[in-house]
């Protein structure tokens, strides 16, 4: 009943994360109707991605000739000091604040039971070779959610880690401004106690 | 913080239909992240969604040279019944059937409101124009979907048409193959009692 060209969008769009088979056919249908310049201009945005590299030391995205981010090849940062984040926003995030001076490392998405993937461990491997070759790193920050399962990943990367590093650390709990004291939960308002300052 | 290329398909992606800033961005990262080869394969799917047409007489969509849609071009079709559906998933659905052997008008969404925009308007005058050319259809049936917002566009349609065709009917409605009565709605029973055969 569907052209090849619609079964083909579907296929490819509904293996994409968040999006299912029924999602990808609105897709289908509302970009065909959305006329030839708009398809056009969508098949040319991805297109555009394909200039990307990915940074082999931290594994965030770059679009420089050599391997390396802007991150990962500035001089003024402190290569020593490693923050352990999940996703790319994530990283984006910590660098809006302006507080962080070291580099990154961009694991990818966590799994829920805290196992590592086969392409995680390898970035992980990188952080404990570097370590063997240059000596310990000062500091290493689990840039982590402080979720369940950000909290069994961070488990289980820091034992991966702990003797490639001088110390490890994760971000400070607590209430978060504009938050209000009524509504946080037991475990919140006992590390806001705890890290009172 | 972002490359241009990532920002121009994060502006482009989060306004579809279903998909956030947060939903784009994601994506972005994960396609740079799966490599050159499935980035092209996404562009090509997209771009291959131009070849298709919209019937410029269900607005359907279809690949002939001529104007019009495989239904609508089938001799052993009944033009002078119509279904109204929503969307096209709709009538691939309905065709599944195979119990309908007339012909089609696809809507696209329709506002929760029961108003309707200007190229819905224009749609439905297409077959205003039909009946006043070769005369009242024999039936319209609204196979709307039997919610609020169905309802109500239902009836706008229904009297838009009135004078376009000697009958306009709507889909039965009752407990679904394989529902229990249990947990049917009173609407629904009552309509289930109504209809009873």
């Amino acid at each position: 009943m569907l052209p090849e060209e619609v079964r083909n969008f579907i296929k490819i769009f509904s293996s994409l994360p968040g999006i299912g088979i029924r999602q990808a056919t609105r897709l289908a249908f509302r970009l065909i109707g959305s006329g030839k310049a708009n398809i056009e201009e969508m098949a040319e945005s991805i297109a555009g991605l394909q200039h990307l590299k990915i940074c082999s030391r931290c594994f965030f995205i770059h679009k420089n000739h050599e391997d390396l981010c802007d991150i990962c090849r500035d001089p003024k940062r402190n290569q020593n000091i490693v923050a352990i984040v999940e996703k790319e926003t994530d990283l984006i995030s910590i660098e809006k604040t302006g507080k962080f001076k070291g580099r990154y490392l961009v694991m990818g998405d966590l799994a829920k039971t805290g196992d590592m993937e086969t392409i995680q461990k390898l970035r992980l491997a990188t952080l404990k070779n570097t370590a063997k070759k240059s000596g310990q790193f000062e500091e290493i920050i689990l840039a982590l959610n402080p979720t369940t399962y950000g909290d069994l990943s961070a488990a289980v990367i820091a034992k991966e880690l702990e003797s490639s590093t001088k110390k490890i650390t994760r971000l400070g709990r607590g209430i978060p401004t504009g938050g209000e004291i009524e509504f946080a939960d037991d475990e919140t308002l006992r590390s806001a106690l705890e890290r009172r300052s």
